[in-house]
């Protein structure tokens, strides 16, 4: 497996900077530059699992934290630099909807079909939950529906107040989670232990050096990729949303589909489950707030204002997901269902 | 109970004959058609039911499944065809706001007063609940929010796609409630095994050929009710949308709200609760995406789009559903208050 | 403690009458009126609890029920008589998001700083989940969303309608509690009984006589009060609606609020979370519809329709409350989940 992805590097990066200056076909550049990051960002993803078991769990959950999304924060920053604010909501709206219904469905269903019912733990599911509605149901929704009533200088100040609150309370949950509360609400300590004593793949320098050189890699394919959107969009006749809510989205968080999937397969629910929801929390608490706090310092700032659509389609599915996993407990129907949500939301946005 | 339907088939099946072809007052022909319908409703429920004895618990889930809501569908599709889509969308809202509340909240009343404490199947209603919320809150919402900002041509693509999602996902349900998972999540066995070794009332021959003419009796009177809205809804100052939501949900629903409230009488508040909810899933997940299909070959196609009010009638009486059943617990004041939120959506329909 | 709230009184009556005479500065007198009735409030907490105790559980509940929040009914009832109803609606609003967010938030952060783990009766949170969904998702959303396809003389019917329905289901919750299932889902009868056998602080004849001034004395000040809102808005830059969701709301529950934070800081979370809850749902089950039906003997009649910021922001404000309080567990964390959506929901108020 990360043999190929090594190879996609390897042949990718060059071709993606050939590419470029060569000024091949864009749709052809589209694909080269999505697949090199998607293996780009396996190998992001594998140097700081390594970092985390060195510095130990503290630091390693604070850096997962960070960079566990860093793909997309880098994509959304060059398209934010770009002024492309409407791919950038979009492809938040679909980081949301995409972890929590697709990676979430694919793991229950996949799951699911191997063993009759799987179980995950429902502290951490009820924990999640409260997260989930008070970052979408709150602090996404407020600022769309009070906007509509608000002058327009004010829509941004709101989205700044919210965005500063939303940072706090991530870090409030990293500390709760690592800190005050940490093995609290454990249910299964063998396992946990098991996953902290794994020994690291890389050194330390090594998996930093690592980190460093994929990142740099990964903006520099990211800036040229989010150029490619307008003409790829005509030539499929996909509308900038859908490239950011579907395809954007599904290129940026690749490794981890994959990886909550294997976990899923290996019956490992709880992790599948960190995955999927710790990763849309990440979106919704961390890379959406920053995004808007990094917007100030360029042309257009970006308010915290999602399209009707793209805020309806995140919070029924967070609704959706609340209460599938509210039982702590899985199995390939309810896979099914939530895969169904995500359908039906694709089919939704090709037609918008 | 029985000698009363069969009378008023005896006696209002002619009427209804007779009634039409005189042109006798149209209040007075809605009338007896509404309470034919009722009576033939109860027989196609009988003859169901023995046919599913005898064709054992899984083809017998089918058929309860298929012709659980026949008569609404045969309603429904008259009134489509005589172009009254306003009266089908509200007749399906009326049938999810109906089940959910009406019925579930008269059973959980009349039990309530009679018992101090009542349980049902808590798996189930978790089950339950994820698909209402999937087909009510997804199916049903995206539809509507999408289509405000999409061509109109769109919204009947978006529809038929939604349906067939939904079709799917419901012959899925049956799937995993017949086959792979049948008995997993079962408490209380005994019960159900003395709910499968009932015996017919009626031979398979007899009660084939009973659902049969029922059928086409329902059939025959639906066509003529359908075309007495509009006048009956003129001599009582009743707008469509109310006759729709409030009086067709109720005649073509009167034989389950029946049944449903005497097994809540009987303690068997796991049948009542299943009778109210897996019909409104059926009405959500196949009734209305079947009429949608069907639409096709009529002169107005009717996408999945119902009026703002319908929508947020049926996403809250969803909402407050599964938040009364979640405890897999009743007494009579959570059926009080059910009745409740039925009362205030009545008023609001009759005044809208 | 209260000590200090005797001396506010007998400082801050008299120069509450005296101010409005000699026509002191408008924002003087708007800080004066606010401290003498937070302070009149805890003495009318005071008596009723020894009313309370006198009348035994019953007449007492009853009571508790009726004058629980009869500060904010005073207020409401003046501001209605001078015709501001955004103001009246905007102090619902703030009443329930205030006890819902801001004195839950800070109960569970305050109790949570001190105790790891803290825990509340499940039953009565579920019960009253119900309850909540009921009347503000249901009884609140309807009129708004049904209003706006209504023609306006329909819309007060409707409330009138939706108010009634309320204040019937309000007494049922009371009998239900009081009377019919009294005591069925306790879980710690002990704590309980301590609590019934507790002596009262004053004579049966002194409490009914203390209430009966320290009411009398609110409704003097708070007719006062509410002619100060327009000029004090003007020099703070405050809008009617801030004043009413975040300023009113706080004058009116500043006694509760603080004594909902003790019982937590005591671990009493029962106690705590019962005060927030059901202060929450005897505004908007019996203060909010009293306020609509008294409204017809006034110049212009109170609609139950509410702006949409205000409803989006109850409903999103009862939405996390359940999922947050659904285990009937709480943290520091959760606690600072609910306040951040305060913080959040108040910035949006602001900037309105």
């Amino acid at each position: 497996m990360y043999k190929v992805f090594f190879l996609m590097i390897a042949i990718g990066f060059p071709l993606s900077v050939l590419g470029s200056l060569l000024h091949w076909p864009v749709v052809l550049l589209f694909i080269i530059y999505c697949l090199t990051i998607v293996a780009l960002a396996s190998f992001m993803g594998r140097a700081t699992e390594s970092i985390a078991i060195h510095t130990g769990p503290r630091v390693g959950g604070l850096l997962n934290a960070t960079f566990g999304n860093a793909v997309e924060l880098i994509i959304a920053f060059f398209a934010l630099k770009a002024g492309l604010i409407t791919v950038v909501l979009a492809s938040l709206t679909g980081s949301v909807i995409g972890n929590l219904l697709l990676v979430m469905g694919l793991s229950f269903f996949i799951g699911g079909i191997k063993y009759k019912r799987q179980t995950f733990n429902v502290f951490d599911a009820r924990h999640n939950s409260g997260l989930l509605v008070f970052a979408v149901l709150v602090a996404f929704v407020i600022p769309e529906i009070f906007s509509q009533e608000m002058e327009p200088k004010n829509t941004y100040t709101l989205s700044v107040g919210i965005s500063i609150i939303l940072i706090l309370l991530y870090l409030a949950a990293l500390y709760f989670k690592l800190v005050t509360h940490r093995g609290v609400y454990q249910t299964s300590d063998t396992e946990n232990e098991a996953v902290e004593q794994e020994e690291a793949e890389w050194g330390k320098k090594k998996a930093i050096l690592i980190l460093l050189l994929a990142t740099l890699a990964v903006a520099y394919v990211s800036e040229s990729l989010v150029h490619t959107f307008e003409e790829v969009g005509e030539a499929f006749g996909w509308t900038e949303l859908f490239i950011g809510v579907i395809v954007v989205a599904i290129v940026g968080n690749a490794a981890e589909h994959a990886s909550a999937i294997i976990m899923a397969y290996k019956n490992k629910m709880d992790i599948a489950v960190e995955i999927a929801v710790g990763s849309t929390l990440q979106i919704a608490m961390f890379v959406a707030p920053l995004l808007v706090l990094i917007s100030f310092f360029f042309e257009k700032p970006m308010s915290l204002v999602f399209t009707v659509p793209e805020l309806i389609a995140m919070v029924t599915a967070v609704l959706l997901a609340i209460v599938i996993s509210n039982d702590g407990e899985t199995n390939w129907f309810e896979g099914a269902t939530v895969l169904a949500a995500y359908f039906i939301m694709g089919i939704g946005f090709f037609l918008l």
